[in-house]
């Protein structure tokens, strides 16, 4: 329903065999990029690098749940984000304006899994659009987009987990088409 | 509260250092096992092969959900199996018991992530126990050793998805001190 908003426009470095992922040691996908138009704007998606670090932070950080969390020193993201960068199965994404800026983010993990029928899954985590792009569809042109992505990497289910504070994020994800059948848990080790 | 009932017993075929799984090219993890001691009885957990997968795919059908789910070729489980097997992220296990019957499996995954102040989390899925296994304390002691191998990789944080039909999970979920803070969606792809 929502497909009609959003337009894969041509614009890759690379040509599609080099974004496959094939193994760790193909390291041309670092870059990906694709653009989408939605409503007439244009905007990039592409693979998070490390200068991209410290603005992804404060994008997590300015969120009424972010703000308490995202207070470790930045060394420690850039170790995170090393070993994200490490992992083929991860896509942590970078999502710019046209002008270039950087208004959200989201991060895919593809787990290969023997239940329902070896069904791949596309995990999704993460995701935040600055204010200044909310109300204009372009929460769902991400969701298309990524969808599209797992189903390009093999994948059968996308699944996420939101906290049950978020009821907008909630209203959102069933007009999608997602279905709350479980229960999120989740302990600190 | 549990760990009373595990004792790690000092039964490995690799020394410590073979198990850190620094690298996808660092094959030799393949022979990890560990036992547990769980009231007196003794189980292993290794990490799954390839001659594994036929009766841990029986594990997963036989549950109330799994049996409509778990309906795919074999062939289709041997590659999943395979995307598993290659990825230093997955853990796949196989429990045994003294007679070295499989009478359980889980999957734990890493995911590295920004969120969380760069929080690396321990994904588990797809836990299912043999049913001569319930009420032993096996499922509490497969936790705490989870949980344990999840640190000892540098997780922060460790959560699970359960469907919410799945009333007795959540009590022993609840249990172990995982709070169920979030809504679980699903979408197929």
């Amino acid at each position: 329903m929502y497909s009609s908003l959003v337009q894969y426009v041509a614009y890759r470095t690379l040509p599609r065999a080099h974004l496959q992922f094939e193994s760790s040691s193909e390291r041309d996908y670092h870059a990906f990029m694709e653009q989408i138009t939605v409503d007439g704007q244009r905007f990039s998606i592409s693979r998070a690098a490390r200068d991209d670090v410290e603005v992804l932070v404060g994008l997590l950080a300015d969120d009424i749940l972010g703000s308490t969390r995202e207070t470790a020193d930045l060394d420690t993201y850039f170790e995170a984000f090393t070993d994200i960068d490490a992992d083929p199965n991860q896509f942590l994404a970078v999502i710019r304006d046209a002008d270039k800026e950087v208004c959200g983010t989201f991060q895919l993990t593809l787990i290969p899994g023997l239940a329902r029928g070896g069904a791949k899954r596309l995990q999704i985590e993460a995701v935040r659009l600055g204010p200044s792009t909310r109300g204009k569809g372009l929460g769902s042109a991400i969701f298309t987009w990524a969808h599209e992505w797992g189903r390009s990497h093999g994948a059968a289910l996308a699944q996420l987990t939101s906290d049950k504070q978020r009821r907008d994020a909630h209203r959102f994800y069933d007009s999608l088409g997602y279905l709350a059948t479980h229960e999120g848990y989740k302990l600190a080790l």
